[in-house]
């Protein structure tokens, strides 16, 4: 099967892997319908990770179960089905807590999903099947919830987005776009999206965003206690994960805040005594999205939201290092592959 | 009159100062039943903060007012009154959020409360007065309410401790002891106390807690591992403000737990990326103890909690350096000072 593998930093190539199997009884097989290039894939790409070697990449997926372990009870052969990156077996107290991407059996989807097929361990905690075979039309929305979706809304719901709220967001990318329609769903009064490019401002207010704010770093957050009557945003969701975005998020939420950072942590030293004065909340991490699958299908599903619309190019899963590059120089905001 | 004075790390001398009046009509003079030395102070004994110039000492405060601003409705000449290290309004909407430490118009009780008579900013939205004029042994409960058992208080509300969750106490000083003492009346099932001195074990006993862990740093992370079926405590109360406490609450937590830190953060930087893969919720920062004290008062007067009872020193105002040299030395874990 082909799959696009990671050599160095700027080097993808798409080439012939070997197809995935079974491994485990508790693993599925899926055939993909599409996957994506994740902004978390671009570290690597920009050598800001390492790449000690060729790496099979992607971990957002959406397709037909292939084949099933024998212990796998909860999808069959044929299920059109949806996971995470992170394989849980939502059973552990961990779980059941709602942190599937720390259950304390969690395996990475690491056989990298820009590919033909896919295997998902723990398949019976890990996919979510939909109600039958999608409209065409719905699949970039499901193939969103898998990552981008299920992480801004996790943002969100870190940040404790609700009716009421001034929300803001640092981050323009899928999951801070993503950010602004969880906040939307979840009934905020006013939500801020911080961008400087055109085609992102238009999405945010698309997707429910109220003000946009263009400046950055102290002027940024200087305009959100601007707009906030001097007191800073109740939430903040933070969608970045450098030192920059991480310090904009904290100094833009009031005392008292909640802030929801999901951008993945580069970087990153928090100066204690500033966070202590600061009186915010911090809550963050790798997405739990399983714990929002159901909730988020049924809302694409029903046509409720179109998280799909973050897909501004597609693309054949040949070209990827074209999607992986339209990225990185931002003529994109988040390319579909489909193999 | 008497107040003490820090003129440099290890020199605290009581000496006549300027008896403070009323100079805002906002303000209350109060003629102080007692005061104490608090962890905090020892951070400048120690020279870990600067001392610039001659500091009045002192941020704990019960007594009687002896005069009020013009301004002043809530409380009159001769009520029995607490109030907490910073002032605050008590009506601007951080302060109705429960953040009168971030009030926007809060203000530090700097005129040194080791002393005979402090005057109060803000009295209205500062000071809460008794039922009456308090029985001799309430006092020194009363005045723990004005500081260390707020913050033990708010440690362990920002850490979310309620029925059926085990607590873990990073610190034993009287704000850690405290800590226990909250998440008992709390509901905690199991408040495991992190000490490895016997008079402070045993207060910790006696305060509710559950189990006793003397190890520190990885070791004691282990242990409430061990204690918590390898997943970590569901609360933390992080009572010091090292960077190797604050990394021990952090890593005792399990994922999606959450840790309350009120030690005064001296030299912490967090580590992002262990952050965001902890998937702790972090939440501190100075006490609004005002949120707490009506609450904590009734406690005291209906005699269901004892918190005075972290006072294992009482020496005269006068001999307040050597309150400072028993704490330091670990001699005492906290030293009523009576004026």
């Amino acid at each position: 099967m082909l799959g696009a593998v990671m050599y160095a930093a700027g080097d993808v190539r798409v080439e012939e892997r070997e197809r995935p199997t079974v491994v485990n009884p508790t693993d599925a097989v899926i055939r993909l319908s599409a996957t994506c290039v994740c902004g978390s894939d671009l570290w690597p790409w920009r050598g800001a990770d390492p790449v000690t070697r060729p790496t099979p990449m992607g971990h957002e997926y959406v397709g037909v179960v292939e084949e099933v372990g024998d212990a796998v009870r909860n999808v069959k052969v044929g299920d059109f089905v949806i996971g995470s990156f992170f394989a849980s077996d939502n059973t552990c107290e961990i779980c059941r807590a709602g942190y599937q991407t720390s259950c304390v059996h969690r395996e990475f989807v690491a056989g990298g999903a820009q590919a033909e097929y896919l295997r998902v361990p723990l398949a019976d905690g890990t996919l979510v099947a939909t109600p039958g075979m999608p409209e065409p039309d719905l699949v970039p929305s499901l193939l969103a919830a898998s990552d981008v979706l299920g992480t801004g809304w996790f943002g969100a719901v870190a940040a404790q987005v609700g009716p009421g709220r001034t929300v803001a967001v640092v981050g323009d990318g899928a999951v801070g776009l993503l950010g602004v329609l969880a906040a939307r769903q979840l009934g905020a009064a006013r939500i801020i999206a911080m961008s400087r490019y055109e085609s992102r401002q238009k999405l945010a207010l698309e997707f429910g965003a109220t003000d946009l704010v263009t400046e950055r770093g102290d002027e940024g957050v200087a305009r959100i206690r601007e707009l906030t009557d001097g007191l800073g945003a109740h939430s903040v969701i933070e969608a970045v994960g450098t030192q920059e975005s991480m310090m904009q998020a904290i100094r833009a939420t009031r005392a008292g805040g909640h802030v929801g950072f999901v951008g993945v942590s580069h970087g990153v030293e928090l100066p204690g005594e500033e966070l202590f004065f600061s009186h915010v909340h911090l809550h963050g991490g790798p997405a739990p999205v399983r714990r929002f699958l159901p909730e988020l299908i049924r809302l694409v599903w029903d046509r409720e939201i179109d998280p799909g619309r973050v897909f501004d190019l597609e693309l054949p899963l040949s070209e990827a290092a074209e999607g992986y590059r339209a990225m990185d120089e931002r003529r994109a905001i988040k390319v579909l592959l489909r193999p």
